[in-house]
């Protein structure tokens, strides 16, 4: 009996996913795993990005390609956004709405690394303009997640409108939290993100003065992991992407800059004092200035390793 | 046969460490539960300590007392110290030389939050003295950890000597790592230790901000969790020590700063720049100079609390 | 013969400042005084205000009242604002250019504490719409300044303009200095202020490690005054404003954040790491959350005050 | 009247100048300026320093050399020392204490760059010992302060020593301040320094933000100058040995870290919040990182120009 109820949900929620109709607009290095994603769970999906090679990739992976956003948009009842900026999304909301083209009471997935005001200014212009229901996603995982379909995503937003895409978003999503209104999806990001490169720059700051000292690194890095003073960084950042020196995670230093960005603006915006990120945001503004806004994230230990005369490497 | 070479074994500990004697100066709240512990295992084990009540209870769980440092050491195999300061045991390390009283080729098992660049002086002295072989041996798990005899060590000095203290340790310690050449255990001690104190400082600057735009502390803690801001401070002691308002976990602000402060000397030792734990640090002294020495290390979150009238805890 | 080309001078002057019409919108704190300044100088001055009781004010010190922003600017040769933010001053240009209220070839001196940016876009917006030439002035002196005519200022934009709108800017600014291009007035002022908030900051740090020394404070003054960490600050700002308890200089936090916050920006736009002035702005943040926003700005010396239990203050 | 009595006090302060028997050791490039210059007063000046060379420059200049510091102090009525550190000048105490040769109640100039509780340790040595006055007198000025005889001294300790001794420091200091208590004369200069070292930082990050927005540096001094954000810094460092790119001024960053350590060394021992200065010790820490410890202290502009791509010169 168990098992036959189960097989009546997963019909059912089978039935609900083939009766979704998905409009992607965005296929950049996660938009186009995304959208590729949704379209191979079976789930029509209509896709435009400005650039048409990235189209013709998404529509190799089973996904129909529109003429333009409002075409991509069109009679979804789940769209999805995956663009560089929220002002980006923005002038794209102001876009639909002025042409009347966002489907009525669908729901928007902005899986942007977007700012928390913008976010909120959206959801209020798309709910008035059709009741539209903007969701402010952050994602974390990278392309790689993207592309596993295991993306870990923060959603901000109406709790109702988020059960209505959660069948979608499991198709590219590992574990989807609802953090908040509107507004609190990206700042949960963004706040994430920040953390990281806390935790990457202090890493950095004491593995370094206990590698002047003598210690092998991959003993440091065993022994703080063994410890208190763990973190993501140094259980898996370090040992897997810094040691070996080939820096190969494939998130950039002005994408990783853009997040914390967005919580020194998000700071500025209520007045809030963050001695610590503040000095973290500078440490990385430095790295971008002298390695180039392209660099992996985790190279901005060149910045301090020039300084000291020690690296974060395997013991020879 | 898996079995009964694994009793051989046993066996083979066994009679060795009963035929190892232990001397154990200090008995503070770390000291005396490994003391105990070591009692417990059937080694013999001789004490001393400056307060009277500090023997008695160790003597109570199986120690011999002495009446003095020197009596407590006579005839070790290995010793153990928990002392407050590296000064401490230097001192102890010259009267103890002086008097003739360290046993020949002893092992010493430092286990106070000391000094690398102490520790390595008192290294050479006793080697030169008498043959003694000196370990600094920084642990992590505070009096739980040492009740439980699951503290986490890290061990700076020579391999044969930890060897020869490692069955005697293994009663106090779950995992002992050999950090590196002498000083190189407390240095990692010290700099781990920091690490913390920055993680914890940077989730509270993070958390805080969230608090304030009204997302959930525990929806935040475990999105970061699921995602890449996670470290021990967001898995384990804001949501068991914090969230609840009890501050229970057990470690004086004041002995998070020693630790804090000898990762700072060491940085002004080696010239290393590192400006986020020098901030970190900073934020911690302004916590000692509001709350006082003696509240509980994560009480610091009172500080910025204070100043944004937000706070870490459950939803009500 | 000397003072005969003295006077000669002096009635070119006299004569061209007569036929100089000016127009001024904001009558605050500054705005006020500024305007009564150039009305007593005989130069005819209409003006405009939201609140009546400001108006009121500048009618009774020879100003001509106007009905509105539109009316307080026609005929006039250079037009005055002195409004709280750049958006303000933007929003104003958006409204005259909009109603083409804006006198042709005007001379416009914006002595709003403005962002660079947003001063450019204002500078190139109202010489495309009517040829009008918006200097961007960063004034320094406060009310007591703009009272007595002795403000400093420093100007960006052409110097052509400065030059037409100089002899009235003459009786209220005892020094005016043209710093650059569009923007860099602004700019200029905003980093003045920084600086300013940076030296008071570091002076607090400083003297209040010296008075937990037992170090009187005069004393300390006097001596860093005589050799070379001396500012204005420990010349003059300390000396007459807090050593006394009086914090009576007369600049609230929340306008001196505001011009941190200018820079900060600034700092954002151009991706520049500034790491000391931003823990500067932290320490303002911190003062402000405490202190209030209205609290005079030098009060935030209470913020160490507070955790170090000394003051700056007169021997007893 | 008042013309002969000030005759009469000068017959007598020189009666007692001529008396006055002066010791001297060490004769750096402070040391052998200030021993030349008083020996030029006419007042015996009796010298030693570990360099031959360097006595053979202070008996050139009309001192006496001694075969060792023993011999320089004999006899002396007020002993100077110019030490590389106080450690030096407290081996130098306990040598002459334990050979006796430190004169009966003499005053002792110490014109180190001293700590200030190793002062105090001397301070309370040498009056066991002899009834010696030992001050600690923190210079400002430099080799060319010393070679003009115009540092400005800041001295702590007993006033009647100072009193005893301001003849004979009037040939070599302009200005001589009494500070305080025994180690606030080095207190006071150390945190001077570490002002000085502030307002060059915060100036830097300032005016290199005004270099990338096309402000010319003269003339964002002159504004700044005008204004309220100068410091010496402003006024007269920056436009007299960075606008040149000459960083000529003659003061090694080594010796500047040196002073900004004495003033951490003394946060770390009040437990006094600093977090401005902090992150200016470690911009400084990076720059000797960056620069080596014998580059001019005015050159750790470079660090930051290095990472922002404009530099603080002359315009073109």
């Amino acid at each position: 009996m168990m098992r036959s109820s189960l097989a009546r949900v997963s019909r059912q929620l089978s039935s609900r996913q083939l009766s979704t109709k998905v409009g992607f607009v965005g296929l950049g290095a996660m938009g186009r795993h995304m959208a590729a994603n949704i379209a191979a769970s079976g789930t029509p999906t209509t896709v435009w990005d400005m650039s048409g090679d990235a189209v013709d990739f998404a529509v190799g992976k089973g996904c129909a390609g529109a003429a333009d956003a409002a075409g991509a948009v069109a009679g979804a009842d789940v769209v999805f956004t995956s663009l560089p900026r929220s002002v980006d999304v923005e002038a794209l909301a102001d876009a639909l709405v002025a042409a009347g083209a966002l489907p009525k009471n669908c729901v928007w997935v902005d899986t942007t690394s977007g700012v928390p005001d913008v976010s909120q200014r959206i959801y209020a212009k798309v709910a008035d303009a059709c009741g539209a229901k903007f969701l402010d996603c952050g994602v974390a995982g990278g392309p790689k997640g993207a592309e596993a379909g295991a993306l870990a995503a923060m959603v901000g937003g109406d709790a109702d409108a988020l059960e209505t895409a959660s069948p979608v978003m499991a198709h590219v999503m590992g574990k989807v939290v609802h953090v908040g209104p509107s507004g609190a999806g990206h700042a949960v990001k963004s706040v994430n993100n920040t953390l990281l490169a806390a935790h990457i720059w202090v890493a950095y700051e004491g593995l370094l003065t206990l590698a002047k000292l003598g210690v092998p690194m991959e003993t440091a890095l065993a022994a703080i992991n063994a410890a208190s003073g763990r973190s993501l960084v140094t259980e898996e950042r370090i040992p897997n992407h810094v040691l070996s020196r080939e820096f190969d995670f494939g998130f950039a230093l002005d994408l990783m800059r853009k997040d914390i960005g967005i919580t020194m603006d998000t700071l500025d915006a209520i007045d809030m004092p963050a001695p610590a990120l503040r000095v973290v945001n500078e440490m990385f503004c430095m790295g971008e200035a002298k390695l180039g806004p392209k660099a992996e994230h985790m190279e901005v230990v060149k910045v301090l390793e020039d300084m000291c005369g020690a690296q974060i490497k395997k013991a020879d």
